[in-house]
């Protein structure tokens, strides 16, 4: 398939794969119904290798993440944030277009409840779809001038101290600037994707999706004025770690491990030339998700 | 002169505005040295016409805003970030590239101290000068469909209650799309210049002056997961007061009172089309500005 | 009644007040209804003057507070946290328990759902109650050394800027020793009651209620790391108002104004002699009602 | 010693022992003009044996932490506050009085420059001294119903998630009750003293030395409500890991780690039956050290 044309054009996919979660055999049945209703609507319904494994799939072809990525036309994923990050991630360098359903509370990027997906899917598939470009970061960890590690990241890049470590002390250079040494737990690189996530935890803003930011959000600074900073997405993000005795730190990516990053190494961070494309029904509204998230207007305490 | 030329040919003035702060007298005879200074360089010098009543100015050619904005190449602004917001938002409509020296310590829009200012201004003067534009705000307060009153902001548009009621109940829409309903002190909308003024103070992100964003921060909210969200510079944002007993709420710009804001009518903010110019000496360093200011790296505790 | 023996002997009531909040219409018919239950349960049942006349209540003696105060064994107040806390620091010279119904979602000190009031009434009243007494604050207002404005706080006592002034500058002294000079929207001095209410709003703890101890807390400061500090119940708090030009400062007691704070005077906080008495179920649970008010564990979002 | 007898008689020490940082030899001179200074003066000088060590010190007799805590009348510590922790908890059992010296910028229990250590010392030996009791937490990690792990801690006791894993998902409850459920990188129950350490990076406040409080604080909450509550110091505070795919999780005590906390089991902590007692020369001032370490009224911005 050839994604930037799937956009402009209308969303009519034939390859349909579909993908669940880690241990996805609780799902079990309602991966079968998804699939057998997809199939009967003519698509051409493939699983996602594990996932078939996992709840033993009958009578559907099987594919590697890889192979979904050159093959398929859209990807159902069936779980939580956490399975979507894990396959978009895979699926990026394809840019197949992702459709989130959520089995428990609705996520960020998961936003259509199970218990709706059939009308919902049966919607999408036939062209009331809203169609949404996200940015991926690109981290490349580097030492003695090599490339070491290199991943995507939807959510965000992080350098945290390892677990017997006290702190992390960083500097971090953004477009070859200096911008601030820093004493604390580690430090977040996040999309606006990202920005309800972890970087959510350590106090950073909320930045709308389609924007061209990145936010950088120092985790548990030693500094009560080491704010977060909002920079734009063409920016490219250095961090180095100073050296001390008992220095430890780790990159991640959407929580995986990349990598240690060791004094005289670096961590760049840069917008990806990948993105990926989510889905979402006619009239999705990126507020509405928001507030039934963040509980906005529900949680409030008189005074 | 054409401000959109200025930016893009040398910087090569030839009439030279002189503003002093509000209370100038302190700084009088700065200011005359300043102006004696350029004078000797060649420069035509005007005073602001309050500035030049404030010192007893003799010998110079004085003008209004206005007339500073028809007929100045550039002008120096002497006093604090207060001084600049002040002159910054009477000369926008003419894009008079301003020059901020700070008497005291040095601000995040008036980067040079007053100490050096001679050596400065001649390189500055001499074309060496970096050339940076700023978005502002417009705000206007809408009635019964009639725009009531209408002010421009450098730093932040800004609804709060006032001093005897409790709290403001508000609804805000970004681009005619409802975001939330919200119980506060009140609400901030800033640039990215006025995200170092008081959105900060709210727990608002630091945003680079260039990106094309604004940040919407509550005052105070009574829901703790009501955080600051950063939004596209493209969007109308719209603010409408719930009606409450003991209701009341006033609109500030820059800390300017612009009007009331009463249940039934609205606020819309949204980028200016207008613009501000700030000149900078050569190697000007945000970076650093903002670890002046913000004590980065000095106001550490051990743990 | 003597309020001392009541917490030490079984609470057996025999005058009972109602008072319900300001605007009572809305909740004459239950208002009705639990006079009519406390009546024929055989107490003593009076209405609060102005709540009588509020839902024109027949066939009951009216009291003011002051006459509820000496002659009630206990008040049952119906509406939110606000109704509770006007009423309470009128009552307080008095310390009659006080029983609190909420008519809506339930409030820290209004702990009581109006739909379930009549089975937990009679229970309460039966003996099946945890008895719990809370700390006031005293403020006063001085100027000249004279003593201007006196009154009690349940919640907190705040100094915050006048709508139009830009900020106060304030030094605020603990025990006779500076503790600091700051620039900011206003302070809060709370007790553990006023942790969840105001304070919280502005980055303070919560304050288990039975703590001997008070939370100043600034009203966004311009200094980031200043931040709510935890001090005994014995500290005696001094705040003084620096001279700026545009210095407008007021204090306020639970919200209710008590008077300006102009440059020269000052403002002492100190834990109040008098206490409140509040009555709850059996079984109240403090750690459930913040779950609850604070949406703990509901407003979660993944990462 | 008699460590209670010591509080309320006059500060007449005859031993002095000195114990220097971790690699302390860089301050070897120091260490010995210190040494130097007080045999002069006629006091019983022994070294900690490491610190003996570190700097090659003749002439002084050497003891182990728990020699010194049966055999001096003060310790004299000199490094950071680092160091004072680390032997602060070793000597907590003697209650040996502790005089921490800075050797660089002053800290919140090291609060003596190096630069001034003679003449303050003089005087403090002379008994012009305040003499400061501190609380220790107890921390005991449980499983099986058996104590696994104990240490004591001047700071903070933390329960922090592994650095592969995603969060620690942990139960709290105080003196048995329960008080949330919460998502996070972890927890943290510290002191007053603690509440300047790693708990102020995560959003707790201050604590003045003396009340008799805790706070509990989560790291990096998911739940945005999730704020740092304060409970009485004779709380006993247990946490509790829930199972999960990937879970780990370990238990500090100010830094120093304890031991893995592990589903089914729990960590206690409580107000230690040891506390420490700190020297601060006279005229010492809690207020002045906190803006010192915090910048206060040095970091503010305009607006």
């Amino acid at each position: 398939m050839s994604p930037t044309k799937s956009l402009s054009t209308p969303f009519k996919p034939n390859t349909i794969a579909i993908v669940g979660k880690y241990f996805a055999a609780g799902i079990a049945v309602s991966l079968s119904e998804i699939a057998g209703f997809l199939k009967d609507s003519g698509y051409n319904v493939v699983f996602e290798t594990e996932t078939a494994q996992n709840i033993a799939a009958q009578g559907y072809e099987t594919m590697t993440p890889e192979q979904i990525g050159q093959h398929a036309d859209a990807a159902v994923i069936v779980g939580g944030d956490g399975t979507m990050l894990g396959i978009a991630r895979l699926l990026a360098p394809f840019n197949v277009p992702l459709i989130g359903i959520n089995q428990g509370r609705v996520g960020f990027m998961t936003d259509i409840p199970l218990e709706s997906v059939m009308p919902v899917l049966y919607e999408m598939l036939a062209g009331k779809v809203e169609i949404e470009s996200r940015a991926l970061l690109e981290a490349t960890v580097i030492r003695n001038g090599a490339n070491i590690f290199s991943a995507l990241a939807c959510n965000d890049v992080v350098v945290s101290r390892g677990a017997t470590a006290g702190m992390v002390e960083l500097t971090v250079e953004v477009d070859g600037r200096f911008m601030y040494k820093q004493r604390s737990d580690g430090l977040i690189v996040a999309t606006p994707t990202g920005s309800t996530a972890y970087a959510l935890s350590c106090g950073g803003p909320i930045i709308e999706p389609q924007l061209e930011a990145l936010v950088i959000a120092p985790i548990c600074a030693h500094t009560l004025s080491d704010r977060p900073i909002v920079v734009s997405a063409r920016s490219v993000i250095e961090v180095a770690l100073l050296e001390r005795p008992d220095t430890q730190a780790q990159v991640t990516c959407d929580g995986a491990v990349l990598g240690a990053l060791v004094p005289g190494g670096r961590l760049e961070v840069r917008t990806a030339v990948e993105r990926i494309t989510l889905l979402h029904p006619e009239g999705h509204d990126y507020y509405k998700l928001l507030r039934s998230k963040l509980h906005w207007g529900r949680g409030s305490f008189e005074r």
